[in-house]
């Protein structure tokens, strides 16, 4: 046995173990989000026209195997379907395994500039094994550019609306907060449009039934919706607080919020880790 | 230190975690499904008397874990229970934990071919942490050996069924064509009996919306029937049409959603790879 | 080039790779349920307070990502939001990503031991990528010291009531038995309060078909419900039957069914692990 050839040929499997074992812990149930492409910002990618390759539909990627995409003139057939009203020429769409919170304060974000509505909202039970949902978020315009703009801003707001999201191998916990609701969290989450809105989500349930609790009880907010596994979700296995009031109470019960619900998950599973990178909510 | 030992037990030790990884790689959400055991067409296995070890019931196993079992004559309390017609006396089933397009497919072939009525489809949110549904076909028969055959019949086409299934980390899609429906695929999906019929899915939803849409342009479909997290499904993360017409239409129309299909996988994870190994539509 | 040195970097990087995987492996879908702190009794792990850092709530973990909490005055609109008696002042909390058998038939025995009423049981649709659910149970009661009590007596349960439940890569199977139900599996499984009850349940949902088939001919039970992927669960790919009879015949009938299932799932995946550690129906 050739002892130099058979050290070089290990050294050689080692490495290709090692990037697929990156790969592998990536998927899996409860790891970070993963982004397979990035550019400057690292938790979306938008695509040049040089760079769809014959894809002109898409618009972009993000953290939670996010896709972005826009429709100019959806198949008629499908159209109807879809109930969609029929002077909404084009459709902007955001679609992800992984996560609601991140998308949707985007989405928020996006509506506020650019012309188009809310069509579609759904959560499917998903996050790859994870307690929680994904998403589907269809926006509708007249014009494709309108679409593209509404989906563009989503997919830019990935490097903020991440960051209050933890998760490790036993769950996960989250927290959003805005000082002004717009239209896709007052239609989806009871918020009051132009009024601080805010989200507390644990998973299992209870981490979030604790982290609502104790937000509840350290600020003056108003509730306006909360979730279970048998309501307002897909089944998945999370509590959630949708919550209201003066803006300084919102961001204090949120931080609050977050507070217990990463204790709680490092007890169950080690230190969560923020999908995003960093926090935003101080 | 004898570095000509270190070297045999570095080299053992390689070859055994490489093992393990094939199989934790294979349970990983998204991976292709897996079969731990295989016979000359390595897609399905069906276990001889010899084979059974006293497990008369078993008929064979196959891809997304699957399970193929007759039960000659059922408890009459859980007969009753699942509300199955009296004259029914054998059952065959098909259970997976992945999949179900394989299989309608498979028991759309049986079911002309055996003896047997559709006694129950359901599809459970499943895939292993995928974005998809495992299946359970319950067939019924008068006489034992027709449950046995549409069992049968059901795993062999696991060979050709599984191959135009594509999926990685980021997600899954698939196509299905047959130019002649039958009664499993007119129950469960709208099919015209004895007419072409297709389906495109795409997961996460997003790559199903954009596969319908290039495939409804490309061909002259009918849709029948479509799927959404919110409709007809589980709360899966996939977006489907179920579609009609005349067969080379359907058939350009599988093509073109495919090919839209792997294009955008691959951009969220990288070249997906057939679950069945190769694809059938042509 | 330093073959020594290469020898020497090799060994090290083979030794984190192994650690690194053996955590991989441990959150893969399908393996035994994790526990990542225990104590002498290793399937759970009771906190003193010198051990909450502050956590006053948190009475302990286990098996199956679970913890267990005690709220002693929850937030005044979050309790009316519930739709909680307000008698009720304290709520005692389990909540799990995976099982709902163990956790059960520890909370039955805790009603029987404190004074606490049944608020809710929710199943969610978990177990981080595997066929079934986790759970959400709260207890109510006026004094938290009974609240906590029902938290601890579940949680110690779980030294014996996982270990009838076996998994694999490939599915599950659970059997439990009780010679004496009391209000939790009356009030969710429609046991006869001081009758001897069993529940047989296998994934995908055929394992459980066959177990209970093989059950019912084995022994004269009576079926008090049965559970289905689209029929009392949250469409998860198992098959269940709960049962009752008297103590002999329900106990025999969970040995049977624990049987085939053991034997079916081998066949899918290979040998089975038991969640607890070891069985305890005999």
């Amino acid at each position: 046995m050739d002892k130099d050839l058979l050290v070089s040929q290990i050294m050689e499997k080692l490495q290709n173990m090692d990037a697929a074992g990156a790969t592998g812990a990536a998927g899996a149930a409860g790891a970070a989000p993963q982004l397979s492409v990035g550019e400057a910002g690292k938790n979306y990618k938008l695509f040049s026209p040089g760079e769809q390759n014959g894809f002109t539909e898409l618009v972009g990627t993000g953290l939670g195997d996010t896709i972005g995409l826009v429709i100019p003139n959806l198949d008629a057939g499908i159209h109807v379907r879809l109930g969609i009203d029929k002077k909404i020429r084009s459709l902007g769409i955001i679609s992800s395994r992984s996560a609601v919170g991140p998308q949707c304060m985007g989405a928020d974000d996006a509506l506020k500039s650019s012309n188009c509505e809310l069509v579609m909202v759904q959560l499917p039970r998903d996050t790859k094994g994870g307690a929680g949902h994904g998403i589907l978020i269809i926006f509708g315009a007249e014009d494709v550019s309108d679409a593209r703009r509404a989906v563009e801003i989503t997919l830019k707001s990935f490097e903020w609306s991440w960051g209050d999201q933890y998760g490790n191998e036993a769950g996960h916990c989250e927290v959003q907060y805005t000082a002004r609701a717009g239209e896709v969290l007052a239609t989806c989450f009871n918020a009051k449009p132009g009024k601080a809105w805010g989200i507390i989500c644990g998973a299992p349930a209870a981490v979030g039934l604790i982290m609502a609790d104790r937000a509840a009880k350290a600020a003056d907010i108003e509730i306006v919706m909360h979730a279970t596994p048998n309501l307002n979700t897909s089944n998945s296995n999370e509590f959630m607080i949708m919550f209201t009031g003066d803006s300084g109470a919102v961001k204090q019960a949120a931080i609050e919020g977050r507070e217990i619900g990463i204790q709680a998950l490092t007890i169950l599973g080690g230190p969560p880790v923020s999908s995003g990178g960093k926090p935003y909510i101080f």
